[in-house]
């Protein structure tokens, strides 16, 4: 049991495992999150359904995504005795509440959701998408509500999403729990509504350029480092990047258009040293390009060799057994709150016919 | 327990409680749900979330209409002991499932849906309908499949719902199951898919016209007969139609534009007696519209008598419980069953990282 679990503010956020992550990730939320276990009662949400919009017809990658991006979670400190680490396909109350919030949200709200149309776009999707994409914007509400979180630490980019939650959650208190549409966002819950109206919290590093210089670090892109790159890769993916111009180390140079500089400003932990080469990079004061290379390379295995060797613990044979078992004894502690939110829910839509038990059962 | 219980061939059907039930639904789907409890394992859903769909804020009314509809199911003379009635919010894999399809259907193939336009038409939504409007398409796709029916009798307007069912029974089977696409619709199962691919079975009248003559018995159009009206309001209602002409007793009339006579059609159990009102009607043989009327009144009250009878025993204080009891006794049995598929769902989606039992507490 997490300590102090249940007295202090929740946090909930969560990752789609459609793949391992990346530096984007680590800059835009883990940090974020190793942060806050230690203040928040944390829940990390798998959204392993969400993967099925895209993925469907590869369940086993899904699968294996799951347990790997815990592998991740793990291995960059997330501590499953401080944070709960939860299946979002175990959690019914999820399923549920996305029908109760369906039914507050009007359909073309859900389909002018601009971060809806930017990942149609981004996906490629043109017009062939499942209907569960753009349910999942409304799916999205109940991973996040089921936990009645106050903070909810995301990218920029999902920024969008969260006002619909804000939104519904106004609502559902409004309707069902009879709340004055006039009241203040933090007062809802001390009027008697349900949920709370939680905030987005977002990250250091809203957007982390790629290794291309161009685009925002994606998998499926090839532009990303992940957090389980060797050194050897790490050193292969900066030592090729174009530095934005082409110069000798004797003239002066843009730092502003050096995405090399951008991952300098993010990683390099000695701030004098960075202002000493961003300095010299501007008078060509005899740096050449290779040399940025390497210490942006050094600052980023330095960040990446604990993660590594906490990593190095679930691989190998019983480790894939080790995370399951991580899932599951954080999926059911979920259980025990999303079923009460789910239950305070049916009472206030008069849908209480009757107390059920949802139990795991242990292996 | 229902006698043999899971060897009769199962059968799912149900109503969203919006409304009491008129002899529209009667002879539309209640009288074949008589006939098959017998012959059938049968499971009648209560769609109360459906209700949603175009009545979220008056969930006090639901939850009436919800208790009233299983009076009407009773005192019809379902019977709780051959037949499951089950409640949807109380059926958590119903939600899951829902999701799971969502993934499988494309989203413009949901919004083609001719069902859902005749709807949105019949129910004047415009385009302020909410987002669990489309999506209960697919959620009834859960609905029906999460019992693993063969059949599903339904009112005509309800084809082209049960057509998307039988799409994604056989894309789910093909995704997560492995079935090759060119099976034949009954072989799914043998084949190793896990949902039949279940028939709509139109029920002997598949549109009852209302007591304005025109369209089709409904209550929010005042045109319907209810189950639980007085022989009083029978008559009233009967003997104001408009029977599509203006004649005297002794003028030929035209039968088929007569309204009345679509009802002596459907009620009038003695068909000598029919045919001999239509001949003299057509012929004009001291034949008024008030003696054709006071048949029908005479056989309208004659089926409605026991039904008034039975549904006598559920009102009053005490009813409600009654009904309850119902309710949960026949969800629990519900669960046991639709858990069961969604176990063996998860496990063909790679989604099984544990099992759950989900119980319902006696009171």
């Amino acid at each position: 049991m997490p300590e102090n679990h249940g007295t202090k503010p929740r946090i909930l956020t969560g990752d789609t495992p459609t793949s391992r992550l990346h530096l984007g990730h680590y800059v835009g939320s883990i940090e974020n999150r190793l942060r806050l276990q230690d203040q928040y009662d944390c829940y990390f949400l798998l959204a392993n359904m969400h993967a099925f919009t895209t993925k469907a017809e590869s369940p086993e990658e899904i699968r294996t995504s799951t347990i790997e991006i815990v592998k991740d979670w793990l291995a960059c400190g997330i501590d499953p005795d401080k944070a709960t680490i939860a299946l979002q396909t175990e959690i019914p109350a999820i399923a549920e509440l996305t029908w109760f919030f369906a039914m507050l949200l009007p359909f073309n709200r859900v389909l002018r959701n601009p971060t809806l149309k930017t990942e149609i776009d981004a996906k490629g999707l043109g017009d062939t998408y499942s209907f569960g994409f753009p349910m999942y914007a409304v799916g999205q509400c109940a991973d996040i509500l089921a936990f009645l979180p106050e903070l909810i630490p995301v990218g920029e980019d999902q920024v969008a999403h969260i006002e619909m939650c804000r939104e519904v959650a106004r609502r559902f208190n409004q309707v069902f729990c009879a709340v004055d549409p006039q009241t203040e966002d933090d007062d809802y819950p001390a009027r008697g509504g349900l949920f709370p109206i939680p905030k987005a919290l977002v990250g250091r590093i809203g957007r982390l350029v790629g290794t291309d210089g161009n685009n925002k670090m994606s998998k499926s892109l090839g532009n990303a480092i992940f957090l389980s790159d060797s050194p050897k890769e790490v050193k292969k993916k900066i030592g090729a990047m174009y530095p934005g111009q082409s110069r000798n180390p004797d003239e002066p140079g843009n730092v502003e258009i050096n995405p090399v500089f951008q991952y300098a400003d993010v990683f390099l932990t000695d701030r004098a040293l960075l202002e000493d080469l961003k300095d010299r990079y501007r008078r060509g004061d005899n740096l050449g390009d290779g040399h940025v290379k390497a210490h942006v390379i050094e600052a980023i295995n330095a960040l990446l060799e604990p993660i590594r060797a906490r990593r190095a613990m679930y691989e190998g044979p019983g480790g894939d057994d080790l995370v399951i078992d991580i899932i599951r004894a954080g999926t059911a502690r979920a259980n025990d709150l999303t079923e009460r939110t789910l239950h305070e829910a049916k009472r206030a839509m008069r849908l209480d016919f009757g107390p059920r038990s949802l139990r795991w059962a242990p292996r």
